[in-house]
């Protein structure tokens, strides 16, 4: 959205930009680039899919689709989350048709095996009668799934020799966000986008403000697009913050509309951090926001937008989420549609990669940990 | 939709599925499996598109759609019934638009070249101008068209060695349906259905009754799931008989909706047979069902469902055909929505081949008659 | 539409269409063929893109899609007109989203990159902080454009040895139609049409009145199918004259609907001349025609239509040009469907090449220099 220059403001910690240019164009078009990235990336990396919050009792799940592929997210009856690949052991058959239920087994709509919610096959029937047939070799196909600070990432690739786990994936932010106590943290909303952009220009737009003079006029009232001051500046964590303009807050009124979501130390400070490669985090003293990115072909991609809150602002009177929802709604909206404007020029025989400007660095930082990203696990 | 397991009923002749299991994933999704399929099986094999209660009279037509080509099937002044691609020999105009109609000769809407029921060039203005050209030599393109059993089926190879006619085609079941009396059958409705799904899935579907316990409740009570016998278990026709409960129908009141179709021996019966490859025949004591499968591409079927019945039955005060109507379209909504499950879990990366249960041995044969088709057509 | 046949009417004068057959299945389905024609014609020909009258003062610009590229043609504060790919050179934004408008410059909605209306960058904000950055080497990416009769026309191919300027490629025009004032003349209305057609099949249909007592019964009435007298019988221009009944005009109402454009010779005469790749002029005595062809697909072609008339026409009492425009629609959508129709038919099994009448010898002329076009383009 905006939220680079942010190190531009201190110009002697400068990144020089030197020459870095976007993307050429097929990174943003072609097929063969986006299955290398789905292959490499998304198949391989972890993966944003949700926040334990969705999912408080045991038998609640959520059905998410990762790269083509339908999950069951479902916590278990020792309250453990776990993720399923959402196909019967039999002929096949996707389990759970619904976004998100309760469960107390897991049973195919279709021949009516059961499954256990840990994933054991319970219940075949008639299958007693075929030689040799034993249920404890038709387990559901488990997917690895680990939280940290309470949101859930799952992972598609089985464990193995220099396979990261997410708490080695991100030791290197390990208590950087403990005030923002993001694991107790509860839902209000959430709102899906179906953007026709490559997902890497959501990245780029989300790793600088030098375009928020002209696409936010509302933003630009609040938090000043040359105030960043960025900590993360290579690598898969990216950003830093941004200042927000005395006693204002991100809403549409202007005003903090929540109870803070913990011991907030400076209150004139909105943070945005990228992490690779499917989630934007966004910490304001009273709420936190995530995007979700989901790439659905070189052109497409969808983005799942969640607010969440202090528990304990739910029930006070100045709750007033939907004056952040509403101001976030529509300056995501100014975001994806430029977006949209740069997929369709880019796609064009003129493009050529053109020169990155000084506030432009974080985005440059981005694409080559993703360029890195890609020779890498090709090479792997 | 059910009516199998059928053969499970009587242990002593029970077929083992010793094995067996699902077809690998690629016979469901592969693009080129499925141009396989087109060419080796669709556009060789006898191909249902009709019953002939249809077009009565001389000059009545249908066009039907046959893997991408559009075909005109016409009674011609002799009371014959012909089929010809739908194109006309000037420069390729579609020729008839309408599904189905009446005409006294064949006009095409672009330059006014006619032609006649029997397909032969009878009018082409100015072309008596161009030197040599003879109208004899541009008649219409016709196909391979036969009947059985009052049924129009089509063959889209020219006749050559080795070619089967279609009272060949059909030697081994010869007599066996007379009680039916489906030449003379007329029809009452017709369905078409557009289901995401693999066309095989729906053969599959149709041979087996493990599924109606959970699928079909309404069905589950009038003929009990386990009560098939199937009489033919290997080759290109497969299937048997269910037990009707006494007194019962296949109806939504239960009660029987029509006069019978034929002197039924036994009322308590409704056969379930799958004609190789793109036609599923019930047959009820007053009513027969028939259902055409064409596939669209991998993931995508048009099922064609025709309810028939006998001439007298439509004048009678007991005529109801909406009452099994009713229910088959329920019934058959059921079958294509799994059908529709399956072919989404199958497309995961997660699908393996499954085990077949005992009462899944008749999908299990049509699909070795259906590999073997696969391998026979690929050799010769 | 219509209007071939065109030289059958007089004998002597006919060129033999001598065993001409329609072009082969692939031209009109392939893909490959498709994009062979938009590598080797549209992206090397001249292609109509409007009429001047459209952008009158400086500032006024369209926006053009030209074979998968967004051009903004513009008029310059010197009121020359000029041609601009539609992407900034910063980060491949699309700058104009509109189909047209009026602008002082232009600036990209992302970043707030500036351009004058000639296509230099004038502002890049923080720009001036990176180091080499030279505003000069970032103008907007030009078209070659030019006008011919008022037309604006483009060509995306650098100039280069054997380049044919606007001018030479219609020097065999020249003078030919300045009766009809074509510069000056001012538009009353454009229809755009969607036909599910390969483009050629368009220039076919236009290039012959054999199918016109079929198709265009209205038509038929003010202008007979075998009046036509071709003067351009070869080449990239291809068309003539077809009489029009005395005191009638091609128009709802049988009766002219507006003052003439010119010093009208004869106004028992429609001129047809169809202009390689993408034009079809249409020269009636009171209003011109034109016709822009844009190929989408093998199987899809949008058409834009426009009614051009003479400037004094519009202010006075008999301008009724709707009397035209409703005639030409409902001819256009008789044409359109028969194009359709032929498309579906040619994409059968059953298709091949048909025999061409001796009233289509334009036809087989305009596939002629098609044909010469596809080969020339691929070997130079």
């Amino acid at each position: 959205m905006h939220r680079q220059g942010k190190r531009a403001f201190r110009r002697t910690e400068q990144i020089p930009s030197a020459g870095a240019k976007s993307l050429p164009q097929k990174y943003f078009i072609s097929q063969e680039v986006f299955a290398r990235e789905q292959a490499e990336i998304f198949s391989k990396q972890w993966l944003l899919v949700g926040h334990q919050s969705q999912i408080p009792d045991a038998g609640d799940y959520i059905v998410q689709q990762v790269i083509g592929e339908s999950l069951i997210v479902i916590r278990d009856k020792s309250e453990e989350i776990r993720g399923f690949f959402n196909v019967c052991r039999h002929r096949g058959t996707r389990l759970k048709e619904d976004a998100c239920g309760h469960a107390s087994a897991i049973q195919c709509p279709y021949h009516a095996w059961t499954y256990g919610l840990d994933g054991r096959l319970i219940g075949a029937p008639h299958m007693d009668e075929v030689p040799g047939f034993d249920k404890a070799e038709y387990s559901l196909h488990a997917v690895n799934l680990a939280l940290w600070e309470g949101f859930i990432f799952v992972n598609l690739v089985p464990k193995r020799d220099g396979w990261l786990s997410l708490e080695e994936w991100f030791a290197p932010l390990n208590g950087k966000f403990s005030h923002w106590n993001m694991s107790i943290l509860q839902p209000a909303k959430r709102i899906e986008y179906d953007v026709r952009a490559n997902w890497k220009l959501m990245f780029e737009n989300y790793s600088e403000c030098y375009h928020c003079p002209g696409v936010h006029p509302q933003l630009q009232k609040v938090s000043p697009y040359d105030s960043a001051e960025n900590d993360l500046r290579e690598g898969p964590f990216l950003g830093g913050f941004m200042k927000i303009n005395p006693g204002k807050s991100l809403t549409v009124s202007g005003n903090a509309c929540a109870a803070f979501v913990g011991e907030i130390e400076n209150l004139q400070r909105v943070f945005y951090y990228s992490i690779f490669p499917n989630m934007l985090l966004s910490l304001h003293p009273e709420y936190v926001m995530v995007h979700q990115l989901w790439p659905q072909s070189p052109e497409r991609t969808l983005i799942v937008c969640d607010w969440l809150f202090h528990p304990d602002a739910f029930t006070r009177k100045d709750f007033k989420p939907e004056d952040a929802i509403e101001f976030w709604d529509m300056t995501n909206k100014q975001d994806w549609h430029v977006c949209e404007l740069s997929q369709q020029g880019i796609a064009s025989r003129a493009y050529k990669p053109g020169p990155y400007s000084s506030r432009e660095s974080i985005p440059a930082a981005w694409d080559r940990y993703y360029l890195r990203s890609m020779e890498r696990e090709a090479r792997s």
